[in-house]
This record gives structure tokens, C-alpha cells and sequence, in this order.
């Protein structure tokens, strides 16, 4: 069985969770607390020299950390994951673009505004900035959802399980997405689908028990 | 043919402009100044809303963006790309690696520092940021390439391709790559592929004669 080294707060995390409750994917839950050091362990940076989580260990002593990357590995040869060579590589596309222009400002506004006490004082200027780019990226994925219902191929992907992990809960970092109908309405989309979990949901019971 | 929109400086177009190389890809170039804005104007933003280069026309009127997932499009079903599970899985989690811990790092430096006039003045504070975290991304790597020759399938392919294209010219803004001998090392075997290319390597003559 899977080990999944998470943080229930972590969005990146999430990705992960939410990807594996869809497929039906058992798994042993770690849960690591960042605050306290636990992905700065001697222990942790051995399997994952780059401190992160979500790590999973997908072969005994063997870890593949990157969310994006393990939702590859997890959904390929599933209706998650496109099959065809532009749908995949479309998906990718939106991926790498939540990787760069996303993530880094939603997931830091988030992290220091609602997860460090005076994190707002301590980074005012940089939140400045994670807030204009973060509103960037919302425009661009508004954008294209005015015209598709999905970011990949046509239909939900582990493309928008990426892209939603963060900006469904943008919200709690003072970003207001009423100028953008296109995302809202896609956030219900998302949250309608079969098997859909919420971040706070807790896999221990109905997962650790296989 | 294929149509890239490049910026000759740019390491992520220099990503596309060596694969294509390396694949034996003829392409028509269109080349870009993005202080100029020219990824700006309308026209562009229409076919990549993202404002972002590198942008490959795939099919007439189709592109897609991100220099990564261009990377996939093109190398798929090559030797360049992993073609099993894990090994697909673990050039995907560098290639994310990449555009999230190292690309921001080494590409805002290098941007600000080598290409815009009074940049180092301008972000005085976030070029230290950049510097620190760049530093921290090189060790991740550097402590994978003591172990590997490669980033990925135990091969060169596009993982090595994406990593390179900042990694080799960190000198140019400041980075110093003494402390880590094992990313000289690899930087002198990726220099030594079959059909490697410079970044200055101007592909008209013989891409655009096709």
C-alpha cells in the first residue's frame, strides 16, 4: 500500500488526497506538521532532499515527491489523466502554469496570512506582490473557463484537481473572486464531481483501515 | 511546420529551440523582444494569454504554451522522453522542480540583473530572496547528481533539457557554482550531447531553409 507523507492544511497535499478518494486508491496518511520542522527531519530530507510534502512513497524505500508529478503517476491510464498527445500535453501546460504562476501566490498569501501568526506584518511587501500575480493567474484560467468547462480535453482532469487545490480556498487570503463569474462557477463544477472529498476530510478511518 | 515564438535570450524558448534541435525538428522562428512588449500586444495575447514565450503553433491556429509541456509534446514516444511509469513520474517531478524552485530563482536574477538596465537597484531585496532560494534549489540538485548522471530514466532527456537552460548561465547573475561540483559536472555532460546547441546558436539559416 501507498504511504502518503501530508499536511491536511497543505493544498498541495490535497491535490493528492482528493486525486486518490476519486480512484479509489488505499493508502497509509503520515501527517507532518511544516510549523514544527517535521519535512526538516534528518529522516524526512532523506527521502525528500527538497524538505516538501506531499512525498509519496510509491515502492518500499523508494519516494516520488512533486504534487503534480505524483497525480501523473497515480492517474496515468485513468479518465484523470488525457491520453491523447495535445489533451496531455494541454493538461501539463495548465499544470506547469499552477506551478509557477499560481501556487507560489495563492499558496504564500496563504501560508503567512492564515497560517503564521503576524505573518501579514513580517511580509507585507511580498504579499503586495503575491496578491497582484495571484490575480494575474485568476485572469488568465477565468479566461479560458469563459470558454471551456474544464481546463484539458474536455473534461475534468487531474489538470483542475491542480488548479483547484489553491484557488478554491483563495478566499481565506483576501482575494476576492467576485470579478471572476467563469472560476465560481467552475469551483461548484469541480466540487460536484463523483468522489469529490474537501480538504478537511479526513482519509484515516476509511483509507488506514484496508 | 512548426512555428515557435522565441526570444533568443529567453532559457525557457532556449529549452524548445534545443529539443527541437537535438529531435531534428525543422521549425519557422519568430522572434520576440519582450522589453519591447511584444508579448504584450493584442495579437499575441490572443493566441497565448498568458503573455508568456516560448508559444509553439502545434496545428494551424492551436499553440500551445510552457516551455515544459511543449518539451512533452515534442519529445513523447523519442528517447529523449522516459517512457515507464516511474521514470516518466520522476522527470516530471524535476521538470516541476524546475519551474517552481529554480526558473523563478535563477531566471528573475538573471532577468533583472543581466538584461534590464539599473535592475539590481530596482530589486535589491527580492534579488537577495532569489539568490538564497537559487542557492537552496542547487544544492537539491547538486546532492541528486553526487548520486546520478542524469536527472531522470538514468539517460539524458528533457528533465536534463529543462534543468540546464538556466543552470548553465547562473554565472552570468551571480551565481557561483564552485560548492557544487557535481552540476559542473553534469552541466559539461549535457554540453556534450549529440546535437547540443548553444543558446546564441541562431537556428534561421538552417531550421527556416526547410
Amino acid at each position: 500500500m501507498y504511504t502518503l507523507y501530508s499536511m491536511q492544511w497543505s493544498g498541495n497535499s490535497y491535490k493528492v488526497r482528493l486525486a486518490m478518494a476519486q480512484l479509489g486508491i488505499p493508502y497509509k496518511l503520515v501527517e507532518l506538521d511544516i510549523l514544527k520542522g517535521e519535512t526538516r527531519t534528518p529522516e524526512f530530507l532523506a527521502m525528500n532532499p527538497s524538505g516538501r510534502i506531499p512525498l509519496l512513497e510509491v515502492a518500499p524505500g523508494r519516494y516520488l515527491p512533486e504534487s503534480n508529478a505524483i497525480l501523473w503517476y497515480l492517474a496515468g491510464g485513468t479518465p484523470l489523466a488525457p491520453d491523447n498527445r495535445i489533451d496531455r500535453a494541454e493538461a501539463l501546460q495548465w499544470m506547469f502554469f499552477e506551478q509557477h504562476s499560481l501556487e507560489p501566490n495563492l499558496g504564500n498569501a496563504r501560508f503567512w496570512l492564515t497560517l503564521v501568526k503576524g505573518g501579514r506584518t513580517l511580509h507585507e511587501h511580498a504579499i503586495e506582490d503575491w496578491m497582484e500575480q495571484g490575480y494575474q493567474a485568476l485572469g488568465v484560467m477565468d479566461q479560458h473557463l469563459r470558454t471551456y468547462d474544464f481546463f484539458a480535453a474536455n473534461r475534468y482532469t487531474i489538470a483542475d484537481i491542480a488548479l483547484y487545490a489553491y484557488t478554491h480556498v483563495a478566499h481565506e487570503s483576501d482575494f476576492n473572486l467576485n470579478a471572476f463569474p467563469a472560476i465560481r462557477a467552475w469551483l461548484r463544477r469541480i466540487a460536484d464531481q463523483p468522489g469529490h472529498i474537501s480538504m478537511d476530510w479526513q482519509p484515516k478511518a476509511a483509507a488506514m483501515a484496508e
